[in-house]
C-alpha cells in the first residue's frame, strides 16, 4: 500500500516535487532490503506467537516477503521512487501479493521509526563482520610477511631520521597490532550495535500484547532497547561504527603511505605487485601507486562520515525527527571506503617485493648504533645515562666535521671525547649485533619478532568468524 | 583508446580488480562529460591554432566530440566501467568516430593531471552560478515575506526568552543579509575558481608552442595559472567552494530550525504549506515538517564534505597524487545538498502562512517592555542607564513575586523600587510602540524595515545572472 | 639535567626562538606531572629490580620525585619555559636533587617517545575514571526527576510535533539509557588506554634487562604493549576516548537543547534553579538559560578535538614523529569541556521545577490519541492496521475543518468515515489511558517507566567507583 | 560597575560555581581588551557627538578608558574572574575611576551583544593583518629560494614517483603562487568582516537617535551591519576567517611534508638549519626536523576550530545565543597555530641548504626523459601522441628486463619498438635540456622560473601593509 494512501487520510495536497527530492532517500535505502524484509519476517512471526495474527496470516507474509526478497536479489523488483523509501516499496509489493488487508496487518505495533532503527542495526552488524574478516585478512598478509622477514634489517626511523635498526617483519608486525585494536573496537561496538528497538513503536511503546524478547532471539540481537524514547532517537551504534571505521581508515592511511615512501625511488624498499600500479597518460615510464594513494585518501570520507552524522545528530529533541534520516549516506560512505580499502591493502601487501639490500644500506646512514654505544658505555662502564648519550653526540659531532666517517677518527680524538671508550668496544657493534641485542618483551630481535609473529599465525589461524547473518534472517 | 592501450606498452600485468573498485571514477565523474568535452574541443582548437593540428584535424574532433555530448545528453552513450573514467570512456568514443591516431593527438601538450583540474573547474563554476540562482530565489521569497510582515509583532528572542519585540519582517531580512554574505563569498571564489590550469602538462609545462592565453579566453577563464606544479597540485578552488557552502548549510539549518519550532503546537507561529509535510506510519493525525528536518541535516554533508577533502589535501607532497581523485565525491555531495535544499526551503518560504495573533501573544509574554521602560529613565529622568537596569530588574522581580502582573502592583510599591516613575509614563509603552521606536539603522521599526524590504527588491530584481556557460561551451 | 646539555653533544647551534614557539609544551603538558612522576617511580623501581640501579639509588630516586611531586602540587615548583616540557621540568629538578649523575641514570632503557606514551595513559586513564562518575551523578539526578515523575503526562514529540503523549519520567529515562551506553563505551576504551608502552625505548626496545609487566603491575596497567614500534607511535586510546567523549557531548546537546525548549515561554514546561540563569546588560527582565546554552555548544569542542587528531595522526610514517605532540591540546580541550559540562547539568537537572499542567495541556493538542483510535479499530474492530490509519486520518481533516475540534462532529458524519466507530469507544480514551496502556517492555505506561527507573535506581546505588588510581601511584 | 549588581535587580540568587566554571570567559577573552577598549571611546565619542551624552563626560570615560588600556598592556591591572569577562572586568575599573553613574552611562544604546561582536571583529581584522605579514614574509624566504634555484635540478614527482626533471626553484614558486591565494582569500574575508555591528542593541536596534556611521568611520570599518538581529547573530566572518586558515595551514603541511621527506636520508636534498631540529633524549645522534613536524599538524588544530564553530552555530535560532560565545576559543586556537607555524616555516625556507648533487642524481633516475622522446616522436616524426606513448612505454619496459639501462639496448632491439627512432634522437635528451625545453608559461624552464620570480620579487617589494590598526584605536 502506497505512502499516497497514508498520505491520503490526512492531506489534501500532494508532496512538491521539491520536498520528494530533498526527501526520497530509495537511491541509497535500497540496500537495507534484506534486513527490512528479515526484520519484517520476525515481527510477524511474533505478532502471530503473541495472537496477533494468525500463524496463517503470518506465513502468507512470510513467504511473500522471500518471493520479494528473491525478486530484489535477482534484480527483478520494480523499484518505484513515488513511494520514496525501501520500506514503501516493500509494503506496497506485498500489498499486491497478499492482499492491501493483510499487508496492513503487518504494521500492527509497529512504526517506521523502529522499523527503520532495526534495519539499520542489522545492516551495520553485518558490515562490522565483513569488516572482521578484512581486517583479518590483512593481519594474515602482515603476519606473512612479518614470518618471511623477520630478521630483514631496516631503517627505524622516528621523525624519518634513522633512529636505530629494526627489522621488516616487526615494522609489520606494528601495523597487525594496530587492526587487532580496530578488531576489538568493532567487536565492542557490535554488541551496542546488536540490540532490539522493535516494538519501541513511534517512541512511546505499544498496547499490543508483543513480545520484543522473541523477535530479538529469532534475529540473534543480544538485548532489548529499555526505553522507547531513546531506541528511536539513538544512532550512537552508527556513531561509534563510524569512530571506529574513522581510527581503521586512519591506520590504513599510515600504511599507504609508508607503501607510497617505500616504493619511490629516493628509498626504493619495495617493489608493489604491477596489478596494483597504474601509469600516466603523458608519461611513459610511469608505474605509479595508485592504488596505495587512495587507501590513503579514504580517511578523508571516514572522518567526514562521523562529523557529517554527528552534526546531524546536535541538539535533536527527542524522539524521531526526519534529520536522522542522514544517517544512511554517512555510514554507507564510511565503510564502502573501508571495503574497498582493505582488500587493495591486503593484495598489495601480499605482493609486496622487499628489496633488503636497500633497505640495509639506508639502515646503515646516520650512525644508527650511536644509542647502542652510549648503552655500552652505561652497562659496561658504569657512565650514567644522560653523559653517555652527551658524549656520543660530541663524537658524533666531530666525525660529521671530518666528512662523517667515525672510522676516520684517530684514537685520542675518541678518547678526548669519550674518555672510557677501550678498542674491544668497536667489535660489539654492527646492524645485526644491534637488533640480536633487544630482546625485551616487543623488541625488534629477530627471535623476539619471529615469536609474536607465530603467535598471531596462530590466533588468526584459530579464529572462527560471526556466523553468517544474512542466513539466519532467512 | 582504451587505457589497457596505455597500459599495454609499460605493464605486463592486467590491473587487479581489486584496485579497479577502488580506482574506477566513472561512477561519478561522467557528471563532468560536458566539461571534459567543452575543455578538449578549446584545447584542440588552441592546437590547430598554433600549428599542431591541422585546422581540419581539428574540426574533425571538435564535430565527433559535439556528437559524443549529444549522446550523452541524450543517455544513448554506452560507458564502459572498464575504462574507468569519463575522460578515457570520450576518448575511446573518439578513437571509434576519428581513428585512433587522430584522437591520439589531441592528448598532445595535454596530461590528464591539467586535463582533470580544468573540467572540475569548469564544473564547480557552473555549479556556483547555479547555487548564486538558487539562493536569489530565495531572497526573493524572504524579502516578499518581509514586506508582507514589516509591521508584524513577535517576540524578539535571545537564548530563546523573550527579549524585546520586533517583527517578523525584521526577523526576515536577517536571513536575507546572511545569504548576501554568502553568495558575496561565492562571487569571491568563482574569481579564484575561474582560472586555467591547462598547458601544466604533468607538472612541468611542456615544450610545444602552446597558447594557454587562448584556450582561457575560449572558455570565459579569469586568468592562467602562473605555475604548472601548483596548477596540477591545487584543489583549494575545491576546497574553498565547499566552506562557502558549509557556511550556506549552516544558515540554511538556523532557518530551518526556526521553522521546525515556529510549526510546533508551542509556538503555533505558522502554518507549513502541505506540500512541504509529510505523515506518519502509525500515527494518523501527524504532518511533520520533514522539509525543514532535511534542510537542518544538510549541514553534517556540507561540513563533512569539506573536512574530507581538507583531509585527503593533507600533506600531499606536489605534485599531483592519485588521492586527489577524491575531490570530486566531496565537491558532489556537498553541493548537491544545496541544490536540493534552497529550492525546497524557498518553497517552504514562499508558501508559509503566518498566525499573526500568535506570534503577537507569545511577544507579549515576559515583560518584553521592559528596556524601553529602563530606556525611558534614562532619556526622561537621567538615570545612568546601569541603574535604571537595576531598578526595571528590580521591579520585575517583585512583579513575580505576586503573581506576573506588573499591573498589579501598588503605586507605592513602585516609588519603592523607581523612584522617579510617573504615572503617564505608562501611556508611552505598547508593542506597537516599542518596534515603532526602535528607528537606527537596520533596527526593526516598521518604517526602517520597510526601507530594507525594499532596497533589497530592487536590488535583486536588477541582478543580471552570470551567462549561461554551458552555452558558452558549445 | 637540561635539555640544553642534551643538545650540547650533538648540536652547535641552540635553537631558534621560532623553533621554541612552536615546541614548548610545558604551557599545557605540566598537567601530566603526577602520571609523569609515578612512571618514573614505576620505572626506577623496576630498574633496581632487574639489577640495572641499586635499591638505595632507586629509593634516593622516588624520594625526590616525591618531593617534587608536592611542590609541583603546592605551587611551590618553579617551571622553566627554556626547559621546554613537564619530563625536561622534572628531570632537571630530580637532578639538583640527587645530583646530575644518578638522575642521568633513571634515563636507562627508557625514551622520551615510550615515557610520554605512558604518562599520557596513565592521565585518560584517571580521566575516564572522573567522566564515570559525573555521568553516574547525571544518570541519578535523571533517574530521581523520572521517579518523582513516572506519571507526568507532557507531549511525547516527534519532529517536535504531538505524536502520543507520553510521561516526563519516560522522557528522564531516555537520557539515562544514553549516558549508560556512553558509560561502556569509555569502559571498553579503558581497556586499551590501560597498556603499558614502557620498554619500547624510542621504538626498538632494549637490551637492558628490564621487565615490563612489573611496571604494568605496579601502576595498575591491563597488558603490555606487544610491538615496540606501535607502542611509540599509537594514539588511538586518545582517539577512542575522544570519539566517546563527543558522543557524550552530543547527548549532552540534546538535553541542552531540550531545557532551551522547555524553559522558553512558547513550553514553559519548566523553571530553570536560578543559579544556572544569568541576566542581560541591555535587558532588565531577562533570565537565561546560559548554562544549557554553553553545554549544547561543547559538542564543538569535542568533535573538534577528535577532528583535530585524526588530521594530526593521518598517513604518519612509523614511528614517533613530533606530530604526535599535538595529541595533548585535542584531548585537554574535549576532557575539560565535558568536565565543566557534566556537573553543570547535573546540577539543573537537580534543580529542575517541573510545570506539570503546561507538559499536560500542550499534550492534548493536535489529536494525540489518534494512535490509540487506530489501534482500538484493529484491536476490537479487527480493522487492517493501515485501513484504520486512513480513516482516522480522514477523521481529523474533517475535524480540522470545522474549527479543529472532533467532539464537535455529528455522529452521522463519524460514522461516515468510519464505520465501525461505536459510541462506547470515546469512554476508553484519555491522555490518562494512553499512556497507561502503553506498557510494552521500555513504554511510557507510569508502572512501566517506575520499573525502570527503580532498576537504574538499585543499579547505580550499587556502583563501585574505579579505585583512585592517584592513590595506587604514590 | 560589577555584574552582581546587574544581576541583584533581578535575581535572588548567586550563580552556582558550576555555572560559572563553564560560563566564565575571561581566561580568554582578556585579549580583546585593546579592542574593547577601542569600540568603548568609539561609542563614548559617537554619544557625544549625538548629545546623549556631554563631551566632558565622554572626555572623561575616554582618558579613564586610556588608562585602564595602559594598565593592562603593562600588566597591572587587575584581573577579576567572578567579573567572567573581559567587558565586566574594564566597565569595573572605568566605574571606580569615574564613577559608577558615569560608567553606566557608556551603556546607553549598547548592549552586551553588539558590544562583543564588534571586539571581536576589530581583533580578527588586526589578526588578518598580522597573518598577511608572516605570509608575506614567507613568500619572500621562497621567492628567494627560487631565484638562487630556477636552474637547480630536482625530480618533479608524481605520486612520488620520478615523471619529468624541474627546477627546485619552479618548485618553490608553486608555494608562492598557493600563499598568493591564500592572501586573496583573507583580503576578501577581511571586508566582511570589518563591519560595524555596534548600533543593533541586542537584537532590535535602540530608540536613542544614535550615529552608526560615525562609530565605522571612527574604527575604519568598511561598512554597517543592516539588520540588527543578523548583526549579533552572525559569526560569518569568523567562520570565514577560519576556513581561509585551515586551507594555509594545510598548504603549510604539504610544504613540511616535503621539508620533512628532503631532510631524510632517502632523500637528503636539504639540510635543515640546526637551529629548526632537536635532538633525542635516547638516541644521540639524532638531528629531527621538530619543526616541519609540528607546523604540518597544525593542520588538525586549524580544521578542527572550523568544524567546531560550524557546529556551534549549527540551528542556532536568531538571535544571540550563549554558545556563540564559544567562537573566540577556535579563533585563537587557529590563528595562534599559525602564528607560531608561519615564522617557523620561514625562518626555515630561508636558512635551507639544498643538495644539489642529490637532487640531480635522484631526478636521473627512472626514465624521467621518456616524455621528451615521445614528444620527439610527435614532433619530428608526427607520430600520434598516445602511439607514441605506448612505443616508449614499451620501450621502457624491454630495457627493465635486461638491467634497466636504455643505454645498453641493441639499436635493432629499439627500432623493433618504435621504428621511427634514429641514432642522432639521443643526442637531444638531458635533463638540462628537458627543462630548458619546457618554456610554456608557468613551465619548469629556467628563464620562465627566473621571470616569475622576478615578477614575485618585484610585486612583493612593492607591497605596502595595512595600515597598523592598534594604532588608530587609541
Amino acid at each position: 500500500m502506497p505512502r499516497q494512501t497514508m498520505r491520503k487520510g490526512r492531506f489534501q495536497h500532494a508532496p512538491d516535487p521539491r520536498l520528494q527530492a530533498l526527501n526520497a532517500s530509495i537511491g541509497f535505502d535500497k540496500r537495507l532490503y534484506a534486513q527490512d524484509i528479515a526484520g519484517s519476517k520476525a515481527h510477524s512471526q511474533m505478532l502471530a506467537h503473541c495472537g496477533i495474527l494468525t500463524k496463517k496470516e503470518s506465513e502468507k507474509i512470510c513467504e511473500a516477503l522471500d518471493a520479494i526478497a528473491k525478486e530484489i536479489a535477482e534484480e527483478r523488483f520494480p523499484f518505484d521512487a513515488a513511494l520514496e523509501d525501501i520500506h514503501m516499496n516493500i509494503e506496497a509489493a506485498l500489498g499486491e501479493k497478499v492482499g492491501a488487508a493483510l499487508a496492513g496487518k503487518l504494521h500492527t505495533a509497529r512504526s517506521r521509526n523502529d522499523q527503520v532503527a532495526l534495519d539499520f542495526r542489522l545492516y551495520i552488524r553485518e558490515e562490522i563482520d565483513a569488516l572482521q574478516q578484512a581486517l583479518a585478512a590483512l593481519q594474515k598478509a602482515l603476519v606473512s610477511q612479518a614470518r618471511a622477514h623477520a630478521a630483514t634489517i631496516m631503517p627505524g626511523f622516528t621523525h624519518l631520521q634513522n633512529g636505530q635498526p629494526i627489522t621488516f617483519g616487526h615494522h609489520c608486525l606494528a601495523y597487525v597490532e594496530m587492526l587487532a585494536r580496530d578488531r576489538a573496537r568493532l567487536k565492542d561496538a557490535r554488541r551496542r550495535v546488536n540490540q532490539n528497538p522493535l516494538g519501541a513503536g513511534a517512541l512511546a511503546g505499544t498496547s499490543f500484547p508483543i513480545d520484543r524478547q522473541r523477535v530479538a532471539k529469532t534475529l540473534r540481537l543480544e538485548g532489548v532497547a529499555a526505553n522507547a524514547l531513546d531506541a528511536v532517537s539513538d544512532r550512537d551504534f552508527a556513531l561509534e561504527t563510524l569512530s571506529a571505521a574513522a581510527i581503521i581508515a586512519m591506520h590504513l592511511s599510515r600504511l599507504a603511505e609508508e607503501i607510497v615512501l617505500w616504493a619511490s625511488p629516493a628509498f626504493a624498499f619495495v617493489s608493489l605487485p604491477e596489478a596494483y600500479m597504474t601509469g600516466s597518460s603523458m608519461m611513459p615510464q610511469k608505474k605509479n601507486p595508485d592504488a596505495a594513494e587512495l587507501i590513503r585518501a579514504q580517511l578523508g570520507r571516514a572522518a567526514g562520515a562521523f562529523t557529517d552524522l554527528l552534526i546531524v545528530m546536535k541538539a535533536l529533541p527527542l524522539a524521531y525527527a526526519k534529520d536522522m534520516q542522514q544517517d544512511k549516506e554517512a555510514v554507507f560512505q564510511s565503510l564502502d571506503a573501508l571495503k574497498t580499502s582493505l582488500p587493495a591493502m591486503t593484495g598489495m601487501i601480499a605482493g609486496l617485493k622487499v628489496h633488503e639490500e636497500a633497505m640495509r644500506r639506508m639502515a646503515a646512514k646516520g650512525y644508527p648504533l650511536a644509542t647502542d654505544l652510549a648503552d655500552w658505555l652505561v652497562q659496561e662502564k658504569k657512565v650514567p645515562f644522560r653523559e653517555a648519550h652527551a658524549q656520543v653526540g660530541a663524537l658524533i659531532r666531530r666525525a660529521e666535521k671530518t666528512g662523517g666517517d667515525l672510522a676516520k677518527l684517530q684514537w685520542d680524538e675518541i678518547r678526548a671525547i669519550i674518555p672510557s671508550m677501550t678498542q674491544d668496544a668497536y667489535d660489539g657493534f654492527s646492524l645485526e649485533k644491534a637488533v640480536a641485542r633487544r630482546v625485551s618483551y616487543g623488541g625488534t630481535a629477530p627471535k623476539e619478532v619471529s615469536a609474536r609473529a607465530e603467535e598471531w599465525r596462530k590466533r588468526l589461524i584459530g579464529e572462527k568468524p560471526e556466523r553468517d547473518q544474512r542466513k539466519d534472517q532467512k
